[in-house]
């Protein structure tokens, strides 16, 4: 294998210093430390130097890292120097609101193809994007080489969806339907559970009674 | 302080755990093994008894947890026995399919109030629930006894917002805005970044290059 072990929680912290690290190149800053890294994504000193630390990324001690160089290190371990291609499935409101969103912000991962079960949108374009139907996803995923899923279907559609996008060659599927897929072991899944994230939240309130 | 000292992971297992708790006990099953957790939430029988014994819920060992005592359980835990109220704020695209699917599928946590920025959407409804302007924000916060926030605007409008919240007593935030937070101890902000998520799972894919 060729992944170095990073956590997946450091992973999911990478993004973040890259924003910071962009912004800052853009600001025409070579250098940052540990600190400004720290004020700038609310992480702390310690846990950055810790997750930079995975990949051989050792700043210059009393001086800090060098922003560009930086910068293309963690887009490398990323995967996002030569951009990914995405599929989204379900043009519902969700997925509308997805697509627009992640069309206009994203340069490094890019929705190039939308599926829809429903006929009435199959041929409509979202920012530019054509709507597809479904049993075309199989072969565009392979065709346009893409390597991320974005499930936006009702629950009950869900795990065929997700085996659709396998079988189209998907690695990667960011999962938004109240639903667990079973896939084969290489594809990696991420859900976003709307439910789960308001339940969880209560407990950080004071109505959660524990005592 | 009365909240037991619960690592948030555990926290995000809770509701899950709760889902399949609930299933179960449709079916009219009153008890449920680890093993059979495990096989429905996809943890592993380790994690989940170790995520259950920090509340102090003991399976009987060779037999399983009370389906109905263990749900009533991490409901409390959670808060949710009550019901908690939640305002939406921003009705974009986003914020529309979030109130869409929040309001149809929670019981326990509730949007009870949203608020938008454009006069043209004030006065209207999503699913019965009313659009408020944002000077409303507070006070109707404070009378409806709202608890937890859902952030859906801009970037350079998401810290003005969640101040706004804060002072209406808000104590958890789910935030969807890119942007960093900063707000008093006492509330609990999670960050849902769909940049972030993309850029992420890219690392999952053969996109990346790590040698």
């Amino acid at each position: 294998m060729r992944k170095p072990k990073i956590p997946d929680a450091a992973i999911k912290r990478l993004p973040v210093y890259l924003r910071v690290l962009e912004q800052t190149a853009e600001a025409e800053i070579q250098i940052i430390s540990s600190a400004e890294l720290a004020e700038k994504t609310g992480f702390s000193p310690e846990q950055i130097r810790k997750d930079l630390a995975y990949f051989g990324a050792f700043g210059t001690r009393g001086v800090g890292y060098d922003v560009v160089l930086l910068s293309r290190r963690i887009s490398r371990i990323l995967g996002l120097h030569q951009g990914v291609n995405a599929a989204l499935v379900g043009a519902g409101h969700l997925g509308f609101a997805l697509a627009r969103y992640s069309i206009s912000q994203h340069k490094d991962v890019k929705i190039t193809a939308i599926f829809d079960a429903d006929p009435a949108k199959i041929g409509t374009e979202i920012m530019g994007v054509k709507i597809h139907p479904v049993d075309e996803l199989v072969r565009l995923c392979q065709e346009q080489d893409i390597k991320i899923g974005i499930v936006a279907v009702p629950a009950d559609k869900a795990q065929s969806t997700a085996e659709l996008l396998a079988e189209g060659g998907v690695e990667a599927i960011l999962n938004f339907a109240p639903a667990k897929l079973k896939l084969p072991h290489h594809v990696f899944v991420q859900n976003i559970d709307l439910t789960i994230e308001l339940q969880s939240l209560a407990y950080y309130t004071s109505a959660s009674e524990e005592d």
